[in-house]
This record gives structure tokens, sequence and C-alpha cells, in this order.
């Protein structure tokens, strides 16, 4: 594992303070020596930010070879004036470094219906491209510079062989917890020198993030400016990976999805007031999109993330949970197992009760990582999704709010 | 309004402690002289408890003339040896009353996955048949038995006029809360002397239900027994109403609707940690169930409620939770309206933010009963519903539980 963006070939980072927010950094550069296949997917939510709407046309022709990205002004809800601040946003940073302007993929966070402030960032980025760098520190300074509320910067990367060449593939993300006015959002921004085909790579990076950001929930919210973008350069010079059936894509497919999971889990673990992190794990579903559609409702039901802050092996709710997750299953067959990943105990034969000795279950919930494993035996659709708990503390930090 | 279930001719209730509790009632009856036609809407949850699966076979003749309802075990996930309790609790009232078993439609709410106490309810029954009584305590007597966590009971009542004879409607109703292992449960019975037609009945009871607990929302979760049933026995003597075109129909579905309505504010009053009661209006949409489903979703989102907990005027989650609801619609056209009744406030027009001053919102919204008012301004659906603030109590109630 390496750990900065810049780790990758021809890739250079920078992050500063151009005045968005008061004194943290707020603004992130990720820029490539050279343009590569790209792909991108964005929040499903109606409600779009003008970024997302500009990254979305920029896209379409599947090559990109910077990524912009401010915190502090979601620039979503802002009309033609902020249509204009992401247009201006992308074309001073396309002139700056002298590329096509189709080639900056543009992201914002920060607060929702606020002017966007066009000139600090336009002027900004003018001062800090020259500043772009493939030092280590320039990685972590973008890193940095993404955050919102997160605790702590979201970074990651792998590297793997793919013919006899050392491919390197590295990212970046902040959490997805929304707070006041809507502060929350999920990015995640992913560089990498492989030479792969372009419709592969977005075949790849769509199931990666299906099997991650995807799987993870702090409170069901999705965000207006929610995004997740991936550059590949080719720097690696390895045999260009043109083949859906083949062992290299199955290699570069793996390493992106776990280290997709990889900063999904560390944006679960940075959740607004999450005490523990929960897995969870369906097997034997009648299919996998039945699997992953009871992770989802059960990881987002209030009273299972209530029972799980207050250690509390309820599977009665968990099974009510999943009962309502729209997908037709036999509850009679279920099992249901809870623990820690070493330590599973069956609470639920059949769906009844064992003779588990709950005491001590309640106990082992007292770990801050948790399994909750629901095993339907009706089929072989399976899903693993990662949550957090429901703390006093989480109602307390989203209710306290001034404007 | 009158206010006891006895209030409605030939209605006779019970309502008795018979050992599933500790102290409280856990038993309760609501028997009519005569057998009326009869509806009833159950939990879509998968997972179903015992006497909901013995209810929803006996009420497909549309007759009913008994309610029999135990508090304290839910008879959920317990099989074989439940299946025989609810059997059993139906059985002995008929052989108790003299009436036939398929006339009776049993109820259940409390713990989940623990022995139903078949004996105990058996016992019970015997015990407390010859106890009906019209007398109005003992309307209330029932409505208390019904209870869990519920901190009052819900009750409510009705009369009009059909073609010059006076129909009395009458319904008592317990929380939606879920709590220690999944006593929560939503359930209702209505009695009613119209003679009125079991399919037209059948339809404006589910259309009633649709516009009332259908839409209320504590904590999105539903429970493993909820249950709704309406006995109407026809001894107002009105010319009985059996075309859906007419008048007399419509003044009946209104009065079920109405009622249905009251005691659905009723529960979320009672949330469990409510502080605020909140109404959702959502205007011109594309259609109504576009309407249903974004006042479901805002309803229910964490971040929303816990916005209103917090007094925060926070239109910006109120919006990115309409986005998410899965409907189709253009918030650049949107307003949204928040305050009182009587004092609603926009913050938002054509998706954006207006010069309203939110520190006067938040003031309103110091109030227990408010009103998020969401005009779309592109259709003419429209849906109200009900939702609860989330508060730091909420989720310290569900989370403390000892087995």
């Amino acid at each position: 594992m390496i750990n900065s963006l810049t780790d990758v070939r021809g890739i250079q980072c920078w992050g500063a303070h151009v005045g968005i927010k008061s004194k943290r950094r707020d603004l992130a550069l990720i820029y490539s020596d050279v343009p590569g296949n790209a792909a991108a997917v964005f929040t499903r939510n109606l409600v779009v930010a003008e970024p997302v709407k500009v990254a979305r046309e920029y896209v379409r022709n599947g090559r990109a070879q910077c990524f912009v990205v401010n915190a502090g002004n979601a620039n979503a809800c802002t009309g033609e004036q902020g249509r204009n601040g992401a247009l201006a946003m992308a074309a001073t940073t396309a002139e700056e470094l002298n590329i096509a302007k189709e080639d900056v993929l543009v992201a914002s966070t920060g607060i929702i219906g606020r002017r966007f402030p066009t000139e600090k960032v336009v002027q900004g980025i003018r001062e800090n491209v020259p500043k772009l760098s493939n030092r280590p520190i320039a990685g972590q300074l973008a890193a940095n510079a993404i955050l919102t509320t997160d605790t702590f910067t979201k970074e990651g990367s792998t590297s793997f062989d793919i013919g006899g060449k050392t491919v390197n593939l590295a990212a970046i993300a902040k959490g997805s917890g929304m707070i006041h006015p809507d502060m929350g959002t999920m990015l995640a921004f992913l560089v990498s020198d492989c030479a792969i085909d372009q419709r592969l790579l977005d075949q790849a990076f769509r199931q990666a993030i299906d099997q991650s950001f995807n799987m993870i929930t702090v409170d069901g919210d999705t965000s207006t400016n929610d995004m997740a973008a991936i550059l590949c350069n080719g720097l690696a010079k390895n045999r260009p990976i043109e083949d859906a059936d083949s062992e290299d894509y199955a290699i570069f497919a793996q390493h992106l999805a776990e280290l997709c999971q990889h900063l999904a889990r560390q944006i679960i673990s940075d959740g607004e007031g999450a005490t523990k992190m929960i897995e969870y794990r369906v097997i034997n579903a009648p299919s996998t999109e039945a699997a992953r559609q009871i992770v989802r409702t059960v990881s987002n039901s209030t009273l299972v993330k209530c029972a799980i802050y207050g250690q509390d092996p309820n599977w009665g709710r968990i099974l009510a949970a999943a009962g309502r997750a729209g997908v037709d299953f036999d509850p009679d067959k279920a099992e249901l197992f809870i623990g820690t990943a070493g330590d599973l105990r069956q609470v639920m034969r059949n769906g009844r009760a064992t003779n588990q000795n709950l005491d001590e279950v309640a106990e082992l919930m007292g770990e801050s990582s948790l399994t909750v494993h629901l095993n339907l035996n009706q089929g072989d659709g399976e899903a693993i999704g990662w949550g957090a708990d429901l703390s006093v503390e989480y109602v307390q930090f989203n209710s306290q709010y001034s404007t």
C-alpha cells in the first residue's frame, strides 16, 4: 500500500485555502501529465448541483486530464450564477493548464443555496495551478482540501502486476454524513496509470461503486453533489486491457473494487456521531439484487441502528427490517448471526430464537466493529454492505445549527 | 364527537389484565351483538405474526362479529406453537360467544420471538367474555388494553346522517413506534352501525387507511403485527349504502377517512421521544402517487427530522430528500414553505433561497405542531402526511434495552 495520489505515474496534485471557508483548505487540484480515459458516476438525486451538471456533460467523451474540486460551497440551488461559476472553474483550470476544458471535471461540496464565490475560486485556481507537484505531500493536501465535516482524510492506494508491468491505483474520498445546510457529500477521485479501454474502465468502475459506495449508508440521504470519478492515463505502459473476459481485466476490476471498499469503510468510520461500524452480509438470497436490497434496508433502519448503538442483540428488528425490503423470501428458512468477524453467534434459526445466550452477544456488541450475517437459505444471491449505528451524538450534531 | 366504541349500536367491549404483562391490561374484546360486514388491512412486512395470518384467512368472507386482541406478546416468529395459540384465541372466543370462529378476528402486539402464553390468553378470554358491556367505560378499557409503550389511549368517534338516520362510527388505535424487542405495532379497530355493502366498505376502508395510517411515519419500520380492521353491523337501519357514486357513500368515506386521520395524528403525537408533530403537504405534483412518495420520503428523512428537532429551517435537506423520492420533477419550479398552519413562510422559490429571514422561521419552529408545504408547480397531484421529529430522547429510548 502506498498512500498518495502522486505515487501514480504522471499525477500531480495540490490543495490550498482560497477563501471559501474561513480557515481550512478548500480547493483541490488533481492533474495528469497526459489526458487519460475517464469514467464518473453522479448522484441520483433529482436536485443536482451545477458542477455535477457540468461534469456530467464533460465526461461524456470518456476522457479527462484534471479534477478540480472546491469545498465550503456546494454550488447547488444557485441557478444561472452557479452554472456560470462551475463553467468558469473548468475553463480557468483548462486555460492555466493549456488543456481542453472538456478534460476538466469539476466538483463541489459545502453549503447548499448560497451564492457561488466564483471570483475567489477562479483566482484560487490561477494562483495554485503553478504549485502542482508530484511530491506525496501534494496528494495529501488535495485529500485534505476536499473535506468538510470529516475528521480525517480518506486515502488509499494499491499496485498490482499486469503482464509484467506494475500498475498503480490511488484514491481520495470524503464522507457522506450530511450536516448543516447539507454540507455532506460523498466525493471520490481515483487515478491510475493503467492502460485500459474506456468502456471497460467504465464497466469496472460502475461495478466497483455498486459494491462499495452504493452499499454504505450513514443516514440514507443522498446529496445533491455526490460524485466519484476515475482517470487512467496509461503511463504504466502495461499491455492495454481490452477484453472483459481477460484475466488482466479481472485483476484490475478486483483491485478497483477493493480500493473503493477500503474508502467506503473509512467513510463509515468517520460518519457523524458513529460509534460502531457494522458489516452486513446477506447470503443465499433469491438473487443478488434481493440481497443488496436487504442489506440496504437493514443497514438503514433507524431501529436497527439504535439497537446496535445500545448493544442490543435485537434480532427481531433486523428480521422485521429485512421483511420490509420489498424482497420475496421465506422468513421461516432464515438464519441470523450477530457478533464480530471472528466470533459470530447464531441468534435465529428457521425464523425463531435459538438458545444462544443474548447477554453474551450483547457483551460482544461492545466492540466497535460488528458483523450482522443473514443466511436466507433460498438461493445463491449475496451482498455485503456497511453502516454505522445511530447515536445520541448524531442527533445532537444534526440538530444543532445556526444560520 | 362521542368517545367510546360502545356508543355504536350493538357494540360491547371489555379490557382486562390476564397475566401476559406483569401489571397492565393486556386483553381487549370488541363484540357486536350481530355479525356485520368487515374489512381489514395488514402489515406488508414479509415477516408476519401468527394472528395476522389467522385474521387474514378469517376476514376473507367479509364478515366479523368480534375482535380479540392481546398486548405483551406479539406472537411473531413463534412457529407452530404460535399458530396454534392464535387459532385457540379465535376458537375460544367463538365458543364462549357461541358464534362462528371465522367471525372472530385476532390481533397481537408485544415482544417478538417469545413463546405465546396460550393458556393465559385462553383462560383470560373465558373469564372476560361474560364481562362484555355496552357502558362507555368498557370501550375505554378495551382502548387501554391494546396499548404497549403508548402513553395515552387513542380513541375517536363521529356520527353523521344517512337518509335521515344517525350513523355512528368509533375507533381505537395504538401507536407505531417500535421499541425493545419490537413491541411497536400499529393497531386500529373501528366499529360502525352503518349499513353498507361489504365491497364498498372494503374500498372506503382501504382508501381511508391510505390517507391516514399509511401517511404517518415515526421511524419507517413496519411491524410484523400491523393491522387495522372495521366492522359495520347495520344496526343504524340506514338505507344501505350500495352505490360507490352515491352521496351516502361519499359521506361515509369522508367521515371514515377523517376519523382515521384523527387517530393517525394521535399516534404521531405519542411517538417515542417525539417533541413535534409535522404535517407535510405536497401540492401540484406530477401525480397523486408522486406527491405521496415525496411526503413519505421527506417525513422519513433522518436529517429532516433532526433539523426539525433542532428548529432549523433547513430547506436544503427537505429539497434533497424530495429529490431522492424516486419521483421525476423539476426542482427549479418548486416552492417551499415552513411554519405553522396559520403562519407559513416561503423559504424557497424556483429551487433557490428567498429573502425570508430564517431566524424568524427558526423561532416559529419552536411550536410543537409544524407544517411543511411543498408546491412543485407541475401537475395537480397532492398528498398530506404526518411525521415526528427525531430527538435525542428517541435514540436513548430505542437503544436502552435489556433482555
